[in-house]
């Protein structure tokens, strides 16, 4: 199933979610989701895991054919997971802990008539929390993906030809992410919001909103995936932001950096100016026991008193949040928002993206992913983060 | 919302959905799923569609702003829906179908405590089994997309340099399909089938086993994502499988196509010319009316005839199924497999893909996606089907 090396990693991440379970009481938990089967045997496989609140999991799998080691038991449906607890004497759960955020209504019908349970807990909620605090193995990936996702940013000027797209820009920056080992797919918590490799947004189509909850729109390219880029032909006098996302290893970082088409407005040199002091001084504040709405606040109130509230997170429709955890998937806790209960800790992940929206320029700005240190914040994605001119 | 010329379309769609609502005497359909929400609006949104049996839907939308037209209503949270259909005298259903096998667990809850229904019914079956039939503007966007995945292959020759390794020959051909207007991202039904934009399979690397019900493997580049290419350099002897997804429009089209470097053995081009004589048989065999099990005995029976059982739809690991229903998911009905249930109909679209994985060399056969009309099978994914040599 997992290298001997890497089961004391796996041990943490168990005696971490061991930990919260015995602060709910839980008897089991019951893993099904990709992201979470992953989290908790450092692979992807189809079947279920079993984590009982003291000892090693079970690892019921159903392919791929030839997995073997401790706790793996082959099954073809479910319901041979409660005749495998009957036959070796395993107690059944009183209480048990489904992702009831995530799996869907069937399946759990399913899986409550396997357990019997007196009680049911959102084990959505009790994974997230335990994935919000990385283990330094987990850093170290988030690391690796950085030092990638930079290497391919700083090619993005050489791949500008005049007279490109927006999208046709994006396809080489894909390209050389794919090439310096991305693997494409990235994973996003919530079933309805949707995107590609990331977005490049230029001009005008930075301005149309799109249904997801990311920070910045577009109109995308057809109406059943209708963010980002549009086919907007690169013009003198566009702001082009690229965000691709970063999943060069199985964590990803998340980064933003605008370039320009000739050069800009003083309004929007004015605001990537001011995304950058938001940075500074959220860098200068943040440190284990900051209140995450507290960085929230403090970039609302920066682009407020730079007179640039209306253009802050977007002008035609507004995202709610200045940053986001990151990890397995693109949006994990904490979250920097203005009523964000989330409190930093040593060893969060997170995206800060401070940006503005220019009406007939684009997106200006930065977003960069950042770990929560003992004494502050450690950069994970670092390159140029000036507005770089594409000719 | 939608423009007019596009409402009559839409107007087929839930009258087919309505017909279906009152078989089963539902009052109420409830939306949430981009997939669905697309196919009911002909757009996705964030937020929710209510369908009466009788009469026009309504469009509860989160996100974007701007939206407006017959029956949308502005909303932040699902409970406000609850309040309007009692500011609006709606009658609340008695019988409410939801998509209970792609909602979540406690959004489940939170629908129902909005609606308080009677019974609650499946809206996934009944919006899939709806989606299986096309309307004629359905099939003309997977004719397009089959146009487009087709001039992709066709430039795959060309993309091939001596000493590629898997990925980076699977990089130039996303990169071609993405010029070609490919959307990327493509969707799967069943939250635990995730691949990128689809799989090349080289040599060996076809026989290793992938955790997701997909008709080939490949160990793929990441424990976080084990399917597809590993990273095999492509030498003298290989077989290597294309067979990427054609979302080139919001409905995809399924294909793949065997390339060899160099010559392969004799049992592969007698497995390959298996598959075209399965297809053949296929074509000539299937109309409105055929059950889709007979179609894949067909495929089954011959392959066992030739002596190629072992390697038919896998070796090490092997799928249960020789087609499926492809549409605006990858994965719609009918399942052409063994106790499949389903009956060809006038305007299902499928993918046939006889295919063998031979130890050693790699995989061979065919996929082509294919529409069901009055007089037999219309072959939307016209391109090369032999062999072809990369040099």
């Amino acid at each position: 199933m997992f290298q001997d090396q890497f089961l004391n990693e796996l041990r943490l991440r168990w005696k971490k979610l061991q930990t919260k379970m015995q602060e709910t009481s839980t008897q089991g938990l019951f893993i099904s989701s990709n992201v979470n089967l992953y989290y908790v045997s450092g692979r992807v496989f189809s079947g279920y895991i079993y984590l009982p609140a003291e000892g090693d999991p079970l690892f019921f799998v159903r392919r791929p054919v030839g997995l073997s080691g401790q706790g793996v038991i082959y099954i073809r449906k479910p319901e041979e997971i409660g005749t495998y607890f009957q036959e070796h004497g395993i107690t059944f759960p009183k209480t048990l802990t489904l992702e009831t955020d995530s799996i869907s209504y069937n399946e759990y019908q399913r899986y409550e008539a396997i357990f019997q349970p007196e009680t049911v807990l959102n084990g959505t909620a009790l994974l997230r929390n335990a994935r919000n605090l990385k283990t330094d193995w987990e850093i170290e990936q988030i690391r690796r993906s950085g030092i990638l996702h930079t290497q391919v940013y700083e090619t993005i000027p050489s791949l500008y030809r005049p007279g490109m797209t927006d999208i046709e820009l994006s396809i080489e920056i894909e390209r050389q992410s794919r090439l310096a080992g991305s693997l494409g797919l990235f994973r996003i918590f919530g079933q309805s919001m949707e995107i590609f490799m990331g977005s490049l947004l230029a001009g005008e189509n930075a301005d149309n909103p799109s249904p997801y909850d990311f920070a910045m729109g577009g109109a995308g390219q057809d109406p059943s995936l209708p963010v980002g880029g549009n086919g907007t032909p690169l013009r003198e006098g566009m702001a082009v932001m690229v965000d691709m996302g970063g999943n060069f290893t199985g964590y990803t970082t998340d980064m933003s950096r605008v370039f320009s088409i000739g050069s800009l407005t003083d309004l929007a040199y004015r605001a990537h100016e001011c995304s950058l002091a938001i940075q500074d001084e959220i860098e200068r504040t943040a440190r284990p026991g900051t209140p995450a709405k507290e960085l929230y606040n403090i970039a609302a109130g920066m682009a407020a008193e730079a007179g640039l509230a209306d253009y802050f997170m977007g002008h035609a429709q507004k995202a709610g949040f200045v940053g986001h955890g990151i990890g397995i998937e693109i949006n994990e806790g904490p979250v920097l928002a203005p009523r964000s209960k989330d409190i930093l800790a040593e060893n969060m992940v997170f995206a800060l993206e401070p940006k503005f929206v220019i009406p007939g320029v684009g997106a200006v700005g930065i977003e960069n992913s950042f770990a929560v240190q003992k004494d502050g914040l450690e950069k994970l994605t670092l390159c140029e983060e000036k507005i770089l001119i594409l000719s």
